[in-house]
């Protein structure tokens, strides 16, 4: 847990300028992250989604994007007459900056003449509308709009820039720093830094966003004066500057300074981004204090605030979390933002720290709600994510505007729609959060078929081949191709795994415990096997989850699973089933089954009934306890809802 | 079940023009009511908060109504300069009526001059602001404000016109058929009726009100006019006449016409105040098939979608109804004026048919929501009205205006203010809600101590006073002081009761069933005893109910109960209690206690762990099961938060 001098890293791991295709260049910290440039996930669950994000939703979201108005919203601005003719909401051009970062990324990840031009045009149109002062925002500021900033709590101008830089940063990490949209996105952070620096406007923007952004582009362009505005944007949240509104100014984290604060609250989304962004300043300045306050509020955040999805925010009022253990399934709101949010805190918290628990939580959050959103066919979403559906869905028009949360199906486009580019730029940069290297040598954190190509800061090369049917399979094999003298392999054995069996070539089986195994200077031609226990188990609640009483979960290796109606016999509801916890859920042709009873819902005219023998949890309208006995197969909830309109559920009362 | 013929009905139980004081006079149904000059609550519960409401809350109300502004939104109007100067939201001008109307009724119940000059000054500043053609809001249609009539989803003008409206009718009802408030409402109502009418306008309110309110202004003026107008407005709703938004037409019950329905959903108020209009209209032109749908709407949302308290609504967002069964305490919305509307529907489904389980529910309404809201003093109130509190509050100060629901303690004023004046109009009007007749004789339905001179459909009198420590007590002692030769005395017997015992005179104990019992013929000097069982009683929750799964929670009487964390030893949280079911709660200097456990709170940094013996619901942090026996004692759920910031629980999770 103690953090590396603030010596900058500007060589060893990555080949600056380029970085090597990482989308998280930390100067200091217990791990360094390995990118796109050595990292390749070659097949399996996520090589799959890669393929769909590639060749399907990229060019979804482009359509979308064009047929909604918001790309021409920058042609207007360039025209002069986006006054009269902007479309979408404020912060719509974010989600062209998303888009433009997720090509980035997947252009890094393989070349392709294509959509390297589609990009390119997309650039264009942003840079055509510039200011000459570097401000670029389609909704403020132009001729016959609001003031720039006039609006901090709800313009979203700096979270807007913010993306901008981010799709930079992809940029200049995959091997273009002098493209255009660097540049673009160079004279945005000049002007925010110009505006908003230590002589500027004391503010800071209502949806955090801008401080991981200058950041990161600071850290890519050797630009320490970005980095500084960052460190000044999160000092300065926290102080109310930023107006009261009626959900309080928790919803912006502008209730108590970061440093300070003790949990994360309010808005999901903006809470997650704020504390990444927290810690990749801290990590810069060497700031020990600041990033131990964020990994103290990440770890009560776990503990207290947090659906077993991984999925955070139970409110759907103001997209926020609740107070601990309001945590209700079927009000999850489990932004799907909000959980790419958390990916990058808990990769930023595993660099800085190298707890194995923070690669838990990114595995959760990404297995469990960052692949639930997108449909099968990568064009539709999920925004929020319930846990409990309780009245099958209309299927979502297919050429229609969702509202974010309204559909138990997935939509294919919001007036809200920052998940799904969100996803997009998540899944082209997935390589990125796989592996890590330190002076020992290298770490494995999440498991798929991949090749790693590592240099170690010694400048002594690493290269892995990784073998796996993860997560049906709980069996990881990796085969050593190249390797120095003196290194270790380390690997994760996550917490739902109990234990795990670990074998290195011909030598004996051994139990590796949860958190990481080192093996030691394994030579080329060495393979190591690590077999995590992913047999289906159910799991229990903490009592203070009210919402979740009585009930069990299953979960499987690192999916959560779900009932769905569709899967019940006679057209019989999820509310009728009651789960036999004595009976362990078990695998039958692939599939994963409970034993369990249907029982008659009961019909009473008022629902609370007295209580007759001592027995609480029977229905007031007296359910028959007999029921009539089944085995329900579960699916792991990232595939619910791709059969239909169904009624859902995570948690299963019990018998 | 049946409805009476639709012959109007202007002599009887009232005198015409000023109808006896009833906040209702139904032209057709199964039983007539009897207003404030027919009834007298003489002394305990009720009589308290009205003599509280007479001495504290009017005078608070209308402080802040000329503090905030609100009052003098009316005077900019006469003056011109509403447009520069309006303070408040769309809809304070609704705030103001409701006071009125208290005022009112207040004056109705018992003459003060001062009480009435206070009135009367309100009046004309009112009346100052209608224009030539009888349109009056504030916020709309005057120099420089937007038109009228054209933000008919948010902008609320038909709702406060409506609200002037019911302000006038409490006006006639209580003996002024000629105040200026009533020429000001009549006024308002013929430009409604001119604007919105069969040839006018096809359009509807975002939040109905209007409807209820120009249905009873038609019976109170002889009007049939503005009972049409109300049937149009019921007629049209359902039709998507209004925008869809976010969360839907169901916001504002415009995805379903009212007769189609088959459930309370969306904005709980709007829903509730859409329904008492709906069986007012329905009532008055003998449309029984409209007043069936809204009793089929009521039957389910008791069934599915109210509280053990009887508040309704389980979303903050939209402050909505959830989906059946979506009632989690701790994020139970549950605004008092919901319950207010609760009332108002099931008083005019128990007129039109006469089912004890409506006064069952307007009891349960009045005790645990209503009487809920206000402090003690009268100068504090919940808006929202949570069932668990988990984190201590901090007061609201005495001089600020508070954001609706946040708060875990009164607050003296809101930004949205709509409940403060809301219980003031209903504990003023309360008497009116007691008694009602039919050929048959006297219907008593709620019990306070009071006195009942209600002259029956032949002519014939019927005197009444009714002793009772209720609900304190369960006995209720009612005595003949006037009666006519034929005639039935009819007591409401509880469903919480289970049974009751019924004394006439000096004969025999019988068990009276849960319903009514109806005895004949008593003569004056007759007494009739009614022993209702207020024993304190554990309830057990549907199983659907999925947020209570594993709880019980305790009534006595008609109140429900709570456990404060203030009567726990040690600092102890109610988070720590487990209460034990099989250990019936019991009586103790005047308290009810319960036996249960204080567990230690688990610590884990997963909330979720695998189940180890079978037993689901253990805490996954392992909390102590054996624990520290105590016993714990409880307050009526509305005296919580009396005592200073506490935790609170009215669900309580069994050991």
């Amino acid at each position: 847990m103690t953090t590396t001098p603030t010596v900058p890293r500007s060589t060893g791991t990555g080949a600056r300028p380029t970085d090597g295709g990482r989308p998280v260049v930390p100067a200091t910290g217990r791990l360094q992250p390995l990118g796109l440039a050595q990292v390749r996930i070659t097949g399996g669950f996520w090589a799959e989604r890669q393929e769909v994000n590639r060749t399907a939703t990229l060019a979804h979201i482009e359509r979308w994007l064009e047929d909604e108005g918001w790309l021409g919203n920058f042609d207007a601005v360039a025209r002069g007459d986006v006054s009269t003719t902007r479309r979408g909401r404020e912060f719509s051009d974010s989600e062209v900056y998303k888009l433009l970062e997720a090509m980035a990324w997947e252009l890094g990840r393989r070349p392709d003449d294509a959509l390297e031009r589609r990009f390119a045009a997309i650039v264009r149109r942003v840079a055509a509308a510039q200011a000459p002062d570097g401000y670029v925002c389609t909704r403020f500021g132009n001729p016959g709009q609001p003031a720039r900033y006039s609006d901090l709590e709800w313009g979203h101008e700096l979270y807007v820039q913010g993306h901008l830089m981010q799709a930079a940063v992809a940029r200049v990490r995959t091997g273009h720093p002098d493209d255009l949209l660097v540049e673009v996105a160079r004279r945005s952070a000049d002007h925010v830094c110009e505006t908003f620096g230590p002589d500027g406007r004391r503010g800071v923007c209502g949806h955090a966003e801008v401080e991981v952004a200058l950041a990161e582009l600071g850290r890519a362009l050797d630009e320490p004066r970005y980095v500084r505005q960052a460190a000044l944007f999160v000092e300065r949240r926290g102080h109310g500057t930023l107006a009261d509104i009626e959900w309080g100014r928790a919803y912006y984290q502008d209730d108590v300074p970061v440093r300070e604060a003790t949990v994360f609250r309010g808005h999901a989304v903006r809470a997650n981004y704020l504390a990444a962004g927290a810690v990749d300043v801290a990590v810069e300045t060497g700031d020990d204090a600041l990033v131990a306050a964020v990994a103290r509020q990440w770890e009560r955040t776990q503990a207290t605030r947090t659906y077993v999805t991984g999925g955070q925010g139970s409110h759907h009022q103001d997209e926020a979390f609740g107070d601990d253990f309001v945590l209700p399934p079927d009000r999850a709101y489990s932004e799907t933002c909000a959980s790419i949010g958390s990916v990058m805190v808990a990769w930023r918290l595993l660099l800085a720290q190298g707890d194995p628990r923070y690669a838990d939580a990114v595995e959760r959050a990404l297995f469990n709600v960052v692949a639930t959103s997108p449909a099968r066919d990568g064009r539709a979403f999920y925004y929020a994510n319930t846990l409990h559906q309780r009245v099958p869905g209309e299927p979502a028009a297919p050429d229609q505007v969702s509202k974010r949360a309204e559909s138990s199906l997935r939509a294919p486009w919001f007036e809200v729609s920052c998940c799904p580019p969100n996803v997009a730029r998540t899944f082209a940069s997935l390589a990125g959060y796989v592996a890590t290297v330190d002076d020992g040598g290298v770490q494995l954190h999440q498991y798929a078929p991949s090749e790693v190509r590592a240099t170690l800061p010694s400048g002594e090369a690493v290269a892995l081949e990784v073998e796996t049917g993860y997560p049906a399979d709980g069996r990881v094999r990796v085969r050593v191709t190249e390797a120095p003298e003196r290194w270790a392999l380390t690997l994760r054995v996550p917490a739902w795994s109990g234990s795990a069996v670990l074998v290195v070539d011909d030598g004996p089986a051994r139990r590796a415990p949860v958190g990481t195994v080192a093996v030691p200077d394994l030579r080329p031609g060495s393979v190591v096997t690590l077999e995590l226990d992913v047999a289906p188990r159910f799991l229990v609640p903490d009592e203070r989850v009210d919402a979740v009483r009585g009930c069990v979960a299953v979960q499987r290796g690192p999916e959560v699973l779900c009932v769905e109606s569709v899967d019940l016999p006679d057209g019989r509801d999820v509310a009728d089933l009651r789960v036999d916890p004595s009976v362990p859920p078990r695998e039958e042709d692939g599939r994963v089954v409970v034993r369990g009873l249907l029982v008659d819902p009961p019909s009473a005219p008022w629902p609370y009934a007295p209580l007759q023998d001592g027995a609480p949890g029977r229905a007031a309208g007296g359910a028959d306890p007999a029921g009539r006995a089944v085995d329900v197969p579960l699916v792991p909830y990232h595939e619910w809802a791709e059969r239909g309109p169904s009624t859902m559920r995570v948690w299963l009362p019990t018998v």
